[in-house]
């Protein structure tokens, strides 16, 4: 079976590159730096410990999360600022208050109910930004309804239990376009619109800051006039998703899957994997003919690392453990019964998620949440 | 917040229906024993120790999983019988090994490498069925290739490691169709083709049985002739995309996700909920309309049940914890900030993966894999 690399392995592995990893964690400290903008990196990508502290080792003290639970799992490794950039669900109440009895913890607020049920039930204080929908419509207040956004600022200053921190914003549409001009289109449109909503009421309330920051913009823009935070998450391993948005080159993607081969269909092009959409999750992009569905592509591994994909060789499907990968007659010949393949997904996130542990090409497990 | 029985629920949360569930095991299992078919389900869809109990008590003894480490998960709760229907991963051969020391282990073969791998390998037997391609194209061997079929059996004649049990196939091509003349099409045309090969073969190999079984024929079939035993899995919980062929009717669907409001956009008819594809799974359809995406629908849910859905409502997008939900102006007025909202899932088994537990009606907490 081939290369020794892969010799303890038994089961679909999620590959982590740390060198890339670091490397993609410097970058995006030195560019949040240079922008004079506080960095609050978004953990819900790699949800690990281990990685959370290569983000430590280069100074950086504030994170966000998506759920009370991470902010619980990554309070336990001593992060002390956590922002839960999600709609608060009050359901969970006694987790936040729990969480806002030891740390700085922060919520976002759309909401008047939300505001109400905190500061009737809430023992602890917490932070609060208030939720702007910037362009992406998928969730947060309309940065036009100022009467709205007075409003709430007005029952946070009256709730005991809550701080009003600032605004916060996610251009997600990012994520629809492609190429710089596209990106930079977004960025200078959504920053323009929570920008001016500071404005409004700098004057009522001249503390609230601005926190933005998805990885597309997060990757180009040296400028984020206006803003006060940024927050992007997936460049942590960034992926073929970020790659064809143009948010990054394919060898600054740090994670890959590593599937063991268990069957070949020379006659259809096709090897069978053990890796189906229980490991990869089922995100899903188009070749660059703009039509051909697939889950994501192959890469050569050699002497302990990966390389680059050329494109023709590919997952065509996933089900549920089976993922079929569709290959030139060449890759057929490479790979035999019980080698593994390794492959860049499309979207790091979930398929982070979907695994249960990292492992670094220097042999470490991490464990994650 | 809404429905008392809510009360104790915090996060999203996997409902599970025990009288649903029950009944939809009884029938399969009572169409087995008028079909005189063996019933090995496939307990993918489930992996919960105390749902394959549910089996148990209406006399199943054996079963089908989806990787060794299931089949492990199981014969530590005193399955006796279990075939992993997977192309068997070499990779796991300590696991295989060591089950096959305990169990009756049955692995799925389609290539001489793996037969000489295990040959070489194994310190204990294993049953094994040839993966026969039935019409699916996944995987599997072209029945057609007698000459393969046919060397490979004689390899595993001489191997003192693995004695031949059958052909084994996967109609997994019904997924796609619809309806009920369809599915009867996908039954006949796959089982004529595994079953002529066992015709080839009768005379050899007089002992080799056939398995078949996926959940939409064996929802509808009442004969199986040729075959010995029957597989179907997603049939115990059952969902939208089942509904969608035609295999079963939307108060057979067992499981129902319960997620809290997080947010509400009256001005276009959408609920935030947190609930996202790390809970779900991203497995889409389309409404009725055959152009409409979505994700899962919305059901009413009184005195402790969910009603039926009525395909105004649904998941219209996912992202990684967001659930955006299309209302009518009706149900979003009956929904408030932190009510529990009950959906049901597009794929079953995807989204009983992603979760880490079922919570029964009656307030059960089954844990899983």
């Amino acid at each position: 079976m081939n290369n020794s690399f892969f010799n303890n392995l038994t089961e679909p592995t999620l590959l982590l590159d740390e060198n890339k990893c670091r490397q993609n964690i410097k970058a995006m400290c030195a560019r949040a730096k240079g922008a004079g903008v506080n960095f609050r990196p978004h953990f819900k990508t790699h949800q690990s410990h281990e990685v959370g502290r290569w983000f430590r080792a280069e100074g950086v003290e504030k994170i966000t999360v998506s759920s009370p639970r991470m902010a619980e799992y990554f309070a336990e490794d001593h992060w002390k600022d956590i922002t839960v950039a999600f709609p608060v669900n009050i359901r969970e109440l006694s987790r936040i208050n729990e969480l806002a009895s030891k740390i700085q913890l922060n919520v976002l607020i759309e909401n008047e109910e939300s505001i109400q049920y905190l500061t009737q039930h809430l023992q602890h204080p917490v932070g609060a930004l208030l939720k702007i929908d910037i362009g992406y419509h998928r969730t947060g207040l309309n940065p036009q309804n100022v009467h709205q956004i007075s409003s709430l600022l007005k029952s946070i200053d009256e709730s005991d239990k809550i701080n009003a921190l600032g605004f916060l914003g996610h251009a997600g549409h990012s994520y629809k376009v492609r190429g710089r001009a596209a990106i930079h289109k977004v960025h200078k449109e959504s920053l323009a619109l929570i920008r001016s909503l500071k404005d409004k009421f700098q004057e009522d309330y001249p503390q609230l800051m601005v926190s933005i920051g998805d990885t597309p913009t997060c990757s180009w823009e040296q400028q984020f006039q206006g803003a006060d935070e940024i927050r992007p998450g997936n460049f942590v391993f960034y992926d073929l998703a970020q790659w064809r948005i143009g948010s990054c080159r394919f060898d600054q993607i740090a994670v890959a899957m590593a599937c063991p081969v268990v069957a070949k269909h020379p006659e259809r092009g096709q090897l069978v994997v053990y890796g189906g959409g229980v490991h990869f999750a089922k995100d899903q992009s188009h070749l660059l003919d703009g039509q051909t569905t697939y889950y994501g592509h192959v890469v050569p591994f050699q002497e302990g690392h990966w390389g680059t994909p050329n494109g023709q060789n590919y997952i065509a499907s996933l089900s549920q453990e089976h993922g079929i990968i569709q290959v030139q007659a060449a890759v057929m010949d490479q790979y035999q019964i019980g080698d593994f393949i390794t492959i860049l997904p499309i979207h790091s996130c979930m398929a982070a998620n979907a695994m249960k542990s990292y492992q670094t090409l220097d042999g470490k497990v991490l464990s994650r949440l």
